[in-house]
């Protein structure tokens, strides 16, 4: 990997953005960068601009994550004039079920300039930074929590990423909504364990009781707030909480038990995990490796390489590698992964899905 | 009783609505009525008049509570011209957290020309309707789950009633939740017992399982959806699913629990519970019945005398009885009761409270 480009005035960067429930990030690299940055191929800091956006919203509408990635690429534009972008991929929560029309995604980085670009599950992200490429399982576990096992070609299995209300377990929101759920049992004086650890701090994070459910329910970002409780169950049971304690025990469980699920035959016995969740460390991920040995003790656990924006950038930057087929880091698919090419400046745009002035996409899609 | 006035073209209605989030209702029946059709008081159909309205609908801006009211007595008083208000009732779900100014429906109510008006928490309403004004701890289990255990006059206890996020223990959208969440693990291939019963209903009520979260999480009313599965619960249960004969198992001890939690010291140990949820019957009456027995062997389950729509018909009425103090069915109460009285027609005002022209209300309202 010798002799890239020289600078020019206006280089050609790869873009990843990862839209998530709790916010957003944009990493835009320069194309070609001198090797001793770039070793491996892995995303590194040299040359890189990183820029944070909002949570998405989902409404009845669904999900607005196209306008989230059009905000921060308008800002990266603003800030950077001039800097074409050669490839971009886009991590986004709630592909499968809540984002209507990846296209949308896809317009907003063509209308930006990019001439290729990939719309992806933010599980798939996910799998691409921690197990860089590898098949296996990952398991996402932000304020939501997801397993995709995949080998990244014709086996695609997940499990759980149902949301706060059918699942997710384990994940930020559910460990947020068990705490406030403990907390709020104690102030009720119900039967069972009390934790006035857990409702101490819930009053002085939500206020008075009486007033949590205006909190909560008044809120389009109701898996967030309930997340947003999750480092006090983490502080409860460093402080020994027994109830906080037994949340956390229960949240490593479950996510085990959701990479049980995933890792169908077919897929190579090797899993990682990655998000937030992963911060409150032992308290979790104790019980998870101990009830994953216990259901599935020919699977290798190992430390997740990367971030699902290094997977995304990871993912973009793939769009510029001249092997197509089986040397592709990963095949399109219906669900999890779709894919956009325009030709560039100079090149030919194929009659078929030559831009028409009825609006019409001016690439072409594809889907497994 | 006797002689009551003879009916006129306009007789004078009493007026009573129950906003829930189900759906709401109205009843109106005239003031005075034949002892022979009235003969405990309690309210009947001679000469009732019902209306059925819309779910109350919770936004980032509380609750539109008072916009149902308003359409439901549009309705009435276009379908009957010139009928006058005696007094009105309203049992409004989320009063003590969601509705952010009882003063709306006061005003909704008046403006329609009712004299005396109450807006009561629909755990109150539920408890005048099961107890008929007798203290003791009433359980209202429909959509969501709540237990008011009060002597009517200055001792007030609550359990639960906090949303289907933070609680409503063995409510309908409980039963609803844990049943499809037993649905969609059982998709997934969780260890664990599994429910084909569950999954197969919720695949016919839902359809695919990639549309489920859309299907919740872009509805405005998340927890009539969920309430929604309970029915396909329990018929599971019939049919012998031992995940849904669990799952009602577990409802009934969080009721049980929620009942024990309210019944505070000074409130007479009686109890009975209403709403929709006790439709199943067994599955749920008799492991409730069990651990409320066990928890408290000294309170005595009774069946409730009649619904929250017939506990607000029954407030409205007594704000039209002559005994003040302690002879009143209840007493107002910052969270639970507002009662506002304006003068009738020929009725005085007093200076402090007469109508200004700065908009301040026209009537008196009674907080404690």
């Amino acid at each position: 990997m010798t002799g890239p480009d020289a600078p020019t005035a206006a280089p050609e960067h790869v873009v990843a953005v990862d839209v998530g429930g709790s916010g957003a990030r944009l990493v835009a690299v320069p194309r070609h960068r001198p090797p001793a940055a770039d070793p491996d191929g892995a995303p590194g800091p040299a040359g890189a601009m990183t820029l944070s956006g909002r949570p998405v919203r989902i409404t009845t509408a669904g999900s607005d994550a196209a306008d989230v990635v059009a905000e921060l690429v308008d800002t990266l534009t603003r800030q950077r004039p001039g800097l074409r972008l050669a490839a971009a991929a886009v991590s986004v929560t709630g592909l499968p079920s809540l984002v209507p029309e990846p296209g949308a995604l896809h317009d907003v980085l063509h209308d930006a300039g990019a001439g290729a670009t990939a719309v992806a599950a933010d599980a798939l992200a996910a799998h691409l930074g921690a197990l860089g490429g590898r098949p296996g399982a990952v398991a996402a576990v932000g304020t939501g929590a997801i397993v995709l096992a995949t080998d990244l070609r014709r086996r695609w299995h997940r499990a759980d990423g149902w949301g706060h209300l059918l699942g997710d377990l384990g994940s930020g929101s559910w460990i947020g909504a068990h705490g406030l759920r403990a907390a709020i049992a104690t102030h009720d004086g119900r039967p069972g364990p009390a934790s006035p650890t857990l409702l101490a701090a819930a009053l002085e994070r939500f206020g008075p009781v009486d007033g949590w459910p205006a909190a909560l329910y008044g809120r389009p970002d109701r898996a967030h707030v309930l997340a947003s409780f999750t480092p006090a169950v983490a502080d409860a049971a460093r402080a020994g909480d027994l109830v906080a304690t037994r949340l956390l025990h229960d949240a490593g469980t479950h996510l085990a038990e959701s990479i049980a699920a995933a890792l169908r035959p077919g897929i190579p016995p090797l899993a990682a995990v990655t998000g937030g969740v992963l911060q409150i460390g032992a308290p979790v991920t104790t019980p998870l490796e101990a009830r994953l040995s216990a259901l599935r003790p020919d699977v290798r656990l190992v430390p997740a390489d990367g971030s699902p924006l290094d997977g995304a950038l990871r993912l973009a930057r793939s769009l510029l590698d001249e092997r197509p087929g089986d040397g592709a880091l990963v095949e399109p698919h219906d669900t999890w992964l779709t894919v956009r090419r325009t030709a560039g400046p100079a090149g030919t745009i194929p009659a078929s899905t030559a831009p028409s002035t009825a609006g019409a996409p001016a690439g072409k899609e594809t889907r497994a």
